[in-house]
């Protein structure tokens, strides 16, 4: 479990690296591979798939998602959703509760000029307003419901509230969404599934008592796809008409964790250079401002080395990693090491640029530009 | 101590706001104080300021500190020295244990020829094969010491071991350097800065006896700065020359909780807008894509908010921040409110730039480029 140095996986990322190290590599072959997976299980589900496109803020990973059958893609902010209609994608979901200035409204009212356009709402006021600043725009609500991961989201039972709110404003209301983020926890994929497909059913019967019919009702994280798409008849699929995963077309060392990928599938990588054993220490030339920060409650440390599955990343800094090698030899200085960030999202929002291997059949990397980086309002 | 939506700093940044929340906002007049203030204290003491510029990353900041009479300033790597360079600061030094690529050695070279440059090196070979790559280019080394932080740098007794390879090799050594980041914990000021003291001065004799000269003994994180400031004669400044803080400039919620700057000194902020009450909760429109996923083991929380000292970030994801505000009542939806990031130099690194407040007299907001953001290689 413990290559040494040299072996496949271990040192070259690239024959000649594209970039100095620290930088984020995508295995193209994988990442088409998860892309397709995940694609052809919603298909044989009758699921819509609308995939999340915060993991990877990248043109060519959206049409790649698209090619295979996404009925459009779902964004966090206003401003990733100008980014990828920018990159052509024609159908977007703004799953957030946006509360909209007047000139958040005006961005909003352009892009429904350009694309199909949904957001989220999650309460009487905000949708009241939504729908008056919006009026006449064709911007759908969908209402966001709570299924336990307690963060934004109306109580199910109060969702058809809301969306009559919506209707009376004039705002058509498109159906109901959560996201089921207690599923990033060991053990929990089961019961957060459960959870959603409650909640859901609940907020559906809700639009339905407030006359609002649920033409769309969405719901899965990538832990709880897994749950979802686990086996022909999974527990969420009566539930769910469509599902968000974002995690799925990277993977990340927190899914790795959680058992819902493994290390071969994983499709995004930093690749770092050794620069200190001081101490008999590992130290590599990647840190926060290149991995994230991110530590969940049950990760093990600061990221995975697929080369060297028994490590762990003990100490992070903004530069430095320090990794346990768990008694393997140290890498030799100046060797390239390829270490899983724990939050794939965060890790890609730090790049300017994903270097795609290989982009094309030449075998030549490509940079990737993370369009829709730091887009946060 | 939980003012009512509307006082003085709980509500509103700017009258009219600069860009979408989620945005970070400088306020001036305390930076000017705190980059004043830590000057002031350098020079009273006799020891050289080369602030820590991977703190801010911006241009303006970087001619305050020079301004101010910094003798340069500190990077973490070539990417960031480049754009100092590009910036107009022409003294430079990359306090990290580099290894040079032929690469990185070309980009060191053109570097060398525009600025005065130092590098770090904390091994033979890492320190020989830099002196055989920048021969002649008038590069100097300074030799990274660990001083209890276990992270890079040779211990303090080999220091000398390693400069000896850099003057064999060719290469001018200034100094030493340590940076005691086990200061960042609580209780843990003083006695990071007294082991400090004691490596940089175990390192010195370790020089001396080698045959070198340390003209540099560089010290001082922003918490063990507080410790070695703290009076006109603090237990460190025997010890070294220069210190290399870089937090002090903004402070942020760490420093706050460690009890280093207080919540009046703090000079950056993130201006969010209240986006729901879901379930009688505070939901912010900032996560971990505009504050930094940074939560050390002794933070009580993922940020702070000055308007609500009582109050906690006790949930944070991409676009949410979810606020207990310890009883006080609800802000409005689509109030503005400011959150102190927990660690302020990776809060920065998200940003493509910060909104100075007021830029200038007639107090206009003005964006200051982030120009070194994502410079990691």
């Amino acid at each position: 479990m413990t290559p040494s140095p040299g072996s496949p996986g271990a040192v070259e990322a690239f024959a000649t690296p594209p970039a100095p190290t620290p930088y984020l590599r995508v295995d193209v072959p994988r990442l088409v591979a998860n892309v397709g997976r995940v694609a052809a299980r919603a298909a044989a589900a009758g699921v819509a798939l609308r995939p999340h496109a915060k993991t990877h803020k990248c043109a060519e990973v959206a049409r790649l998602q698209v090619a295979a059958g996404a009925v459009g893609l779902t964004v966090a902010t206003i401003g990733e959703a100008e980014a990828f209609a920018d990159a052509g994608v024609d159908d977007l979901f703004v799953a957030y509760p946006l509360w909209l200035t007047d000139a958040a409204a005006e961005r909003v009212r352009r892009l429904a000029g350009r694309v199909r356009l949904a957001i989220g709402g999650d309460s009487v006021e905000a949708v009241t307003r939504a729908a008056r600043l919006l009026h006449g725009s064709g911007v759908e609500l969908v209402v966001e419901v709570d299924s336990g991961h307690h963060r934004s989201g109306t109580e199910p039972g109060q969702a058809g509230t809301v969306a009559r709110a919506a209707v009376d404003g004039g705002m058509p209301v498109r159906g109901v969404f959560t996201f089921p983020g207690h599923s990033y926890a060991p053990d929990a994929l089961g019961s957060a599934a459960e959870d959603e497909a409650v909640a859901l059913a609940t907020a559906g019967r809700s639009l339905r008592a407030a006359g609002v019919e649920p033409v769309v009702v969405s719901g899965g994280s990538t832990p709880s796809l897994a749950g979802s798409l686990a086996g022909p008849a999974g527990p969420a699929h009566d539930a769910v008409t469509e599902l968000r995963p974002g995690v799925y077309v990277f993977g990340d060392a927190q899914q790795w964790e959680l058992g819902t990928t493994g290390p071969d599938d994983i499709a995004l990588t930093c690749v770092t250079t050794v620069v200190s054993h001081a101490g008999g220490r590992l130290v590599l030339d990647a840190g926060s401002k290149s991995l994230g920060a991110d530590r969940a409650g049950y990760a093990t440390g600061w990221g995975r080395l697929p080369a060297y599955p028994d490590a762990r990343v003990v100490l992070l800094s903004e530069h430095h990693a320090v990794v346990d090698l768990a008694g393997a030899a140290l890498p030799p200085l100046g060797s390239r090491l390829e270490v899983v960030p724990n939050h794939v999202c965060n890790a890609v929002n730090l790049a300017e640029v994903l270097w795609a291997d290989p982009a094309d059949a030449a075998g030549v990397p490509e940079p990737w530009p993370v369009v829709a980086r730091g887009r946060n309002g």
